[in-house]
């Protein structure tokens, strides 16, 4: 069957890829993303790209993937579980970038594009992404920026939309087993397909366009602040909480795992270094302790620059 | 409701946690396990003892834990899921160790008991446990001498049990997303009712009374095998594996999360530190290398000893 919705999301999310590796890769010094393609039995395959040891980039991944197979996994809609067990074809883009600096925010971001297809039946498409920002020494005025280009690439879309996207991206990305989210949000979307395909692939053209317009400025500001042993262990400890929320709560992950993905494209995602103390807790008053404190807990951050 | 069958179980496991931390605590200079007690708003309490920066053990934790509720999560049994629902006790104790040594394995352990409850039905209990380890440097010598232990420990109890729940451990403790099994196993048994009530504690007793015995030799001989940055990178990586198992398929801590159990002794378990390199593999032929080629598929090992 032709796919010609499939095969214009594929090429922009292909071009998507290359483009942000450019501008990412921009921030660097010498150090380069490398290129690991690779096929999926049960069908599909993808293009990872990875960068390591990098000096502003300590680890960071850009990888599109096109799978596709017999049986949808039941994670890959949140709403609509019945789909689960049709053939289906995802394609997508992730990133996460793992800053060596704790002073510039870990970042991460998706978008993604479904059909799910069934005999007698119609298919069913729909689009899924965002992006999240998760600071170690958070600054306000990042955040705000990183959600005033949330809340512009929304406005053309409805005023509704970055409110209730915004909303459900700290939702989404909240360690219920630690009563906190994972950072400061951002933009979050799933079964998207309320509006004609054209404008909700606009959407998802205008997320990921957005995203180094988000991320950038904010690691060119932060990335000369100096920082010591103190604040690499304030940033490994949280790390490890990166690491609890991808392998116990991002649906995205378990997506990976059940179709078979590719792990080590799936766990690109996960940090160089985390590290675990038992009950450990910042001093109070101390900049570690102001993240969970005054930060990881959701807030309407654009009306507080406002007020 | 009385429940004589889980005061005994309780007293047993109290002791028990007092025997292992004590034996444990000889092992090492003057770190000493800390404790704390903790109570769970839905239903019971615990009693978490952990010792961090030890000169033998980098991090460990042996806890007690009694909750109960009014609806049993369905990670609870594996078997019967039809119980899912029913009010239920269970009590515990699991331990895990990371030895600072990377030629020191780390080590798991639990034993469980469970009653589940409906009005007009009779009460079902079922035990379940086991141990196992994780090298980083396998000596095959130790792997026999673990799983010897734990043949003797099945042994009084039917000449199928040790094969039996070694197939099971080796099963369990499987990454899947990997195609590796966590280590070299032991014991894993779990919705244990098959025998009569003091039969199926009896073994219960068995197999957490075994625990020192098969791990303790195993530490006083490699404790003093020199180590340098190499071995601690690799400990550090193979501990992400680790990480990864106990996040993604650990029905144990699926089922501590689900149950609202305490998040700091439920992730006691966590490694004190772990590291992720994308597509990192060791050299061929190296002694890194050895680990996954030989160690990290199921194998008879006590067949093999005695060939």
């Amino acid at each position: 069957m032709a796919h010609p919705h499939l095969d214009k999301v594929k090429e922009y999310l292909l071009d998507l890829q290359d483009r942000l590796c450019d501008g990412l890769a921009a921030e660097e010094g010498d150090t380069a993303f490398r290129e690991d393609s690779w096929t999926r039995e049960a069908g599909g395959g993808g293009r990872s790209r990875v960068i390591e040891n990098g000096e502003v980039f300590e680890k960071g991944g850009v990888n599109f993937s096109h799978v596709f197979g017999e049986r949808l996994p039941a994670s890959a809609s949140a709403a609509r579980p019945e789909l689960a067990g049709r053939s289906f074809h995802a394609v997508g883009v992730s990133w996460v970038l793992h800053p060596r600096n704790p002073h510039v925010p870990t970042a991460h971001g998706n978008v993604r594009f479904f059909i799910a297809e069934k005999e007698g039946a119609e298919p069913v498409w729909w689009f899924g992404g965002g992006f999240d920002l998760t600071p170690f020494y958070p600054v306000f005025e990042d955040v705000v920026h990183w959600h005033r280009v949330a809340q512009e690439t929304c406005a053309p879309f409805g005023d509704d939309v970055y409110p209730r996207f915004k909303r459900w991206c700290d939702e989404y990305f909240t360690l219920h087993h630690r009563d906190e989210t994972r950072g400061v949000g951002g933009l979050f979307f799933d079964d998207l397909n309320e509006w004609e395909f054209e404008r909700c692939f606009a959407f998802q053209r205008a997320v990921g366009d957005a995203f180094l317009e988000a991320y950038v400025p904010i690691v060119r500001r932060r990335q000369a602040t100096e920082y010591g042993e103190r604040e690499r262990d304030f940033q490994a400890f949280r790390r490890g909480r990166y690491v609890e929320f991808n392998l116990v709560w991002d649906r995205g992950t378990l997506f990976g795992l059940q179709s078979g993905g590719r792990t080590e494209s799936i766990l690109m995602s996960m940090p160089p270094l985390a590290q675990w103390q038992y009950c450990w807790t910042p001093e109070p008053g101390s900049p570690e302790a102001r993240l969970a404190d005054e930060f990881l807990t959701p807030r309407e951050w654009l009306e507080e620059a406002e007020a």
